[in-house]
């Protein structure tokens, strides 16, 4: 295979890239961009050797703790545990969070072998057994997996005495009605409050 | 700058990917395919380090000839411009082009520094005089520039006995009329043929 096909097939691993991006990716950083290549390459390769897990919290890190973990302005009494890393990315943008995080990497789903272990539900029992932690909120996806996943944490965290709570579901702000699924608009009306 | 958001900036230099497009692509190769992102990272570097130009055609190769200059079936007489290698991409996929390309990297374009050197024409007219070639097929952009780079070729080619031909111009295929440019309309119709 000539090396130029053989970039345009590296560059279709990338989500949301097909063929056809996978060559103008290739030809642009070829005529255009060489150093941003050389640079993109690098960067690929240290961060996949040199980014693992936050000790505390999961997410990805360089070092032992995320940068949320090592801050002290973060309230560690306050946890919000999601599915993904881009859960993190998402509350953080809307800046209206001051609490840690707790980061599952997934939900639960035996048939895939993710377990309470694989999720990390063990460091979280710790977390827990501590004492420090005042409220969990529980923002995993309202699949059934991410609910069945938010059950599982509400009976770990039963025995203590730790608020847990979800967070809200309904239609979205900029939402228009005609546009919003069925399912939301159900769960909007069943979930209303006195006005 | 946490490495994360590095590996975020440097997805940034891809053609159409912003901050959100290179999160997710940071994010999926970090949890589901460091493997797919270490071959990634090696071909961008081994690409960028091997990838020049044909010696013969200008067009990106990793060999002194790419595979079509190399190859004995394509017809040395005819030789199609173009402007970049996507329109050699381009053209190969509608397997309806048997000669060989010249590609030029680019238009005339004074102000940017591109004259004729920078283009290969010298390369060309090399190829010209030698006196094989039966006839060039101009599929420069309709561009001012690429319009202005058509004629240069043209008369480069004029004091030998080489046919000279511009690809054909109009509505495309699949157009609906209410959908094509305007620009695209007035010279279908000039370039009307008899039917």
């Amino acid at each position: 295979m000539a090396m130029f096909d053989e970039l345009v097939e590296a560059f279709c691993c990338l989500p949301g890239v097909g063929k056809k991006s996978a060559q103008r990716m290739s030809l642009h950083l070829l005529e255009r961009d060489r150093e941003g290549a050389k640079r993109l390459a690098d960067t690929i390769d240290k961060a996949m050797r040199k980014i693992g897990h936050c000790a505390s919290c999961r997410n990805f890190t360089e070092h032992e703790l995320c940068h949320i973990c090592q801050n002290p302005k973060r309230d560690a009494g306050t946890i919000c545990v999601v599915e993904t890393p881009a859960d993190v990315l998402a509350i953080e943008n809307s800046a209206s969070f001051s609490g840690r995080y707790f980061v599952l990497m997934g939900h639960l789903s035996p048939l895939d072998g993710l377990g309470p272990k694989e999720l990390g539900l063990d460091i979280l029992s710790a977390k827990i057994a501590i004492g420090k932690i005042l409220e969990i909120i529980l923002a995993t996806n309202t699949t059934i997996e991410g609910e069945v996943t938010a059950e599982y944490i509400r009976e770990l965290a039963r025995p203590h005495a730790i608020k847990v709570s979800r967070i809200a579901y309904g239609v979205p702000l900029d939402g228009e009605l005609g546009y919003v699924d069925q399912g939301t608009i159900s769960h909007a009306l069943a979930d209303r409050k006195a006005y």
